[in-house]
């Protein structure tokens, strides 16, 4: 394939890695998949990550997670009104899901939920990549029109929403989780609009660690 | 100690695969891992389950998943309004989860997530899991005073934001995610109590599979 030949090494082995994560998450992976997938020899791989299959997957984690949250503005700009554009997203969501026979869509957060006692630098990784979707989700509710803080409190709900429905949806191969979800996110949105909550955020979680 | 040496080999294998899956994962996990945190012999591995690993972890999925929904009354009873007894729940579990040092609670979650497109064994286990949850959740929130779709609505819309929440907990070691969860799920159960829903699911998935 032309695009295999176009493109690096380095970054084959990326793409195989965020691939098979999907698939059969971290711990399955080995590194004879990771180098016939990429087509690459051995010697690369260590070449390009000396540290091997944690390096790589953290990459992968990244790239991946930077391509996600751009479906954030992708999905909910052509909504004019909050209230339809969160439903909306989660029903495109579900939409995808059972077209592509229930795929993983992103595999920070099932190799995240896999890892996080176990692998500290892919923690490591995966929570830059959490922070990320956090502060770009909040930058994009301010710019729709909702206060600092109840645009963080509506990303997070909806990160929160959106990994387990899919993991349900996955699991179940229903995608009645997905648009529940996206149903009680909706209810969300409007009760933040309303500014009808008491004191929003009462704490940040552990601030030193965080 | 008293308590392994009065429980079967059986069960301790199932609860060592459990324990393993918290903090690992399942493909991590080796039948040697198993045997010895179990204190058992291999042949007593094979004797007890002839399919090997992956079938400890379907009835281990099966027993934690089981005890775990147990905690919906549990911590929902102690509150009469509904609308306190949510998020309640979720600054619950937040507090047990930061207490605990970040701890995988449940590992039905992550190793559905984890397995879900590699081993249809195992995922078939946590969907059977899965439905054992959302019919007890809903019968649960029936005897709280919903009608049957609003409490199904809710019970699917608190599992994937607690799932998705855990994951995000785990990933960033702040208690933030289960927080802004839990004043969604508040805003969720306030709509449904208003009645103030349109037409509510809109479908069930893909029942033929489900």
């Amino acid at each position: 394939m032309s695009e295999k030949m176009s493109t690096s090494t380095r970054d084959r082995l990326v793409v195989a890695v965020a691939e098979l994560m999907r698939t059969q998450g971290y711990s399955a992976i080995t590194v004879k998949q990771i180098t016939a997938a990429a087509g690459a020899p051995m010697g690369s791989l260590y070449h390009h990550f000396p540290h091997g299959k944690v390096q790589i997957a953290a990459e992968a984690l990244r790239s991946t997670g930077a391509a996600y949250i751009q479906l954030l503005p992708l999905l909910m700009d052509p909504h004019e009104d909050l209230r339809t554009a969160v439903p909306a997203a989660f029903d495109e969501a579900a939409r995808t899901l059972e077209e592509s026979g229930w795929m993983n869509m992103c595999p920070v957060g099932t190799v995240a939920g896999e890892i996080a006692d176990s692998e500290p630098a892919l923690r490591g990784a995966a929570a830059e990549v959490a922070r990320d979707w956090i502060d770009r989700g909040t930058a994009y509710f301010v710019g729709r029109g909702l206060g600092e803080p109840a645009a963080r409190e509506l990303i997070l709900a909806i990160l929160c929403a959106l990994e387990g429905a899919f993991i349900l949806g996955r699991t179940l191969r229903s995608t009645e989780p997905l648009h529940a979800a996206g149903r009680a996110m909706a209810a969300r949105v409007d009760a933040l609009l309303a500014g009808s909550e008491p004191s929003l955020p009462r704490d940040r979680g552990a601030p030193a660690d965080y």
